[in-house]
């Protein structure tokens, strides 16, 4: 780091995803030396992160290098590593290779994991796509339980092989199972002998009274109807008791499938363990208006790992919440030790069921079917960052819309 | 596989590259049941997988599901699976899961691997671009030792990490050594603070006295100074004694470095030892003039697994001598138990140096530089299979050669 004579700010912020980066460019020519440490190379897209999942979409298409996204921002360096935990007395970041970062400002932007509530051991069997290597390993067994069922000369294991199981009726949980749904209607048609991908069974299993929790009533059912069409079986109500290589056991009733994908709630990521005493039951830390840590003023979280209280609610999980604290304290902390109250300002909810379904809600706006799907494609490519990017995915998606061709159908 | 009276005749493919998918594909429609086997459910663009190792195209790029390029054959069947073995008498191939596929007549079309010549210990400190992990593995090993150049202090441990050697002064190495300095100079330039890609060196070793051995000598002259001017060090005449983590033993020299990558020579793959007795030394089958192995009618092989003698030479490793093989040995079979003898008719030698730089030679032709790297950039994104491909690929690299941008800089 080049040496400033008084010493400049230093502000080092924990994670590369949408809340972190965002704070790092509203910091970029700013008076303050800027790290950004991520145990990841790439800042990832994780709202299409299902469409990886679903061979729709490649790792690189929903992927860029944090380092080229900051590459002009010259006081804003970036780290590959991995952090350990805080010296918050020494005011240092612990890396796990025994590096230190010492900082006047910390930001914590370490986001959320998938929550097994209780059961990690089935993270193994039923993945969730959180990361473009788990989303890799979910298009594999799905690709892969299509190529066991075409080998296979028994009837009950084929059907086994061809029962897909989506555990978590939230926007993760009906997205993937919308898209496997068309992935062996449409997409896989044709190109087997001995089986008819169109007969495959997706199952939507919710513990809750109904699908899109977070969404108003309307919505909700039509979401569950769109899937319907779609072929999914959508299971009310229904929760999960075991999960192993043979299958799912729901309440009474045991469930042969091959492949299961989990969806079913988050919590936080590392970070509060970092500070202690913090957090509330989903390991969230909490935090004041301006995002500071209770008790600890240098040191601010937001996004998926932090709580913070708006009107007496805590702010949803949201990428576009991320994005707008990284946002909003990174230009605060350009000029200001303490930053100002922040505010979120929502622009709608989707969930997308598949082509051309989808639901939007924005206070007293709904929106449902093809609108909504339109509406959600645009606003997610204009969020894709870079332009060739942009283009690439906008003509894909023209493509595949056209065709119901998948370009990404790898087993590794 | 459906029945008929009187029974057809059953072709089995084993190997899903240039030439068995080319059989495949010249087989459909014919009035014979086929079945294509092979490991992995995607057909490679081999040629262009040392783009996918230097983070410029991503794997879904660069393959296609071979079940879909089959789709519309209803008479050629596609199984993912693992080939054990031959029981010639039996006429039946041995799968690794137990199963089985008798067949009528045999068609072997399994490659090539790389070959570390005795030295297969080298394999995982110096992978070699052959498959879509391996040429994952390459990239991120790439990219990470900039990343770690980056954080270390040490100016020995900085060298090592920028060091990249490349073995081998045929097309693969060539291609590498040149796309790598690129990535450094060009690419990378810009996302550093404290270390400058461009500073990064790129030594290609060739043990032999010039590059491209294939190529005539103006050629492989015009090769080596176009790499001097990429900043490429090329040593010729130069072993490699010893590969480990620290770096390269070369004859007389140490030479520290993190990233070594092989490209020196291939051998086949398995198929002569299913056989027995038929292979010459680098582990390939001898075929008649028209595919058949010697002393076994019924099986054929072809591609980089057999070695087929014309004008007293053997037609060299080369996707194209592969492909107008099973082309030629699919139209034969249609109709006639045995076919007829193969010419293989050369379209050119191209090898690709960098940037608007490369080598074509055919004939008394030669052509170098800008003219030679537009004919195999047409050539190639031409030969890619699919139509979505063929132009998302145009596109892409439309924009990276006005942009040096990379689209799959991903470290997983």
């Amino acid at each position: 780091m080049p040496d400033h004579s008084p010493r400049r700010r230093r502000i080092v912020i924990v994670g590369g995803g949408f809340g972190g980066l965002a704070c790092a460019r509203a910091l970029a020519g700013a008076e303050v030396d800027v790290t950004l440490v991520d145990r990841r190379n790439h800042h990832l897209f994780q709202p299409l992160l299902y469409q990886v999942s679903t061979a729709a979409l490649s790792p690189a298409d929903i992927a860029v290098p944090i380092r080229r996204v900051l590459s002009r921002a010259k006081n804003v360096e970036v780290l590959l590593a991995e952090v350990a935990g805080v010296d918050v007395a020494e005011k240092r970041v612990r890396l796990a290779d025994g590096g230190a970062l010492p900082y006047d400002q910390l930001v914590l932007a370490t986001g959320s994991v998938y929550n097994y509530f209780g059961h990690s051991d089935w993270a193994e069997t039923a993945p969730a796509p959180k990361t473009l290597a788990s989303a890799r390993t979910i298009r594999a067994r799905l690709l892969r339980a299509f190529e066991d069922a075409e080998r296979s000369d028994d009837p009950d294991e084929r059907r086994r092989l061809l029962t897909f199981v989506v555990v978590g009726g939230g926007p993760t949980g009906v997205e993937m199972a919308g898209t496997v749904a068309e992935l062996a209607r449409h997409t896989l048609s044709g190109d087997f002998r001995r089986i008819d991908p169109a007969q495959a069974r997706v199952v939507l299993v919710e513990a809750g009274p109904k699908l899109l929790a977070a969404f108003p009533e309307e919505l909700a059912r039509y979401a569950a109807r769109a899937l319907e069409r779609l072929g999914v079986e959508v299971r009310l109500g229904c929760g999960v008791e075991a999960i192993d290589e043979a299958g799912v056991q729901l309440h009474g009733e045991r469930l042969p499938a091959a492949t299961v994908i989990w969806g079913a709630g988050t919590r936080a990521a590392d970070g509060a363990n970092w500070l202690g005493g913090t957090e509330d039951r989903g390991g969230r830390i909490r935090v004041a208006a301006n995002m500071a840590v209770e008790k600890q003023e240098d040191i601010f979280a937001l996004g998926d790992v932090a709580l913070l209280e708006q009107d007496g609610a805590p702010l949803p999980g949201l990428a576009q919440v991320a994005q707008q604290q990284g946002r909003f304290l990174g230009k605060e902390l350009r000029t200001r030790a303490v930053p100002r109250a922040f505010r979120y300002r929502s622009k709608g909810d989707t969930a997308v069921i598949g082509r051309h379904a989808a639901v939007y809600t924005w206070g007293k706006w709904r929106l449902k079917g093809l609108p909504a799907w339109l509406l959600w494609a645009l606003v997610h490519v204009y969020l894709l960052i870079g332009f060739e990017r942009r283009t690439l995915v906008m003509i894909q998606w023209a493509w595949r819309y056209l065709t119901f061709e998948r370009g990404a159908r790898l087993i590794d």
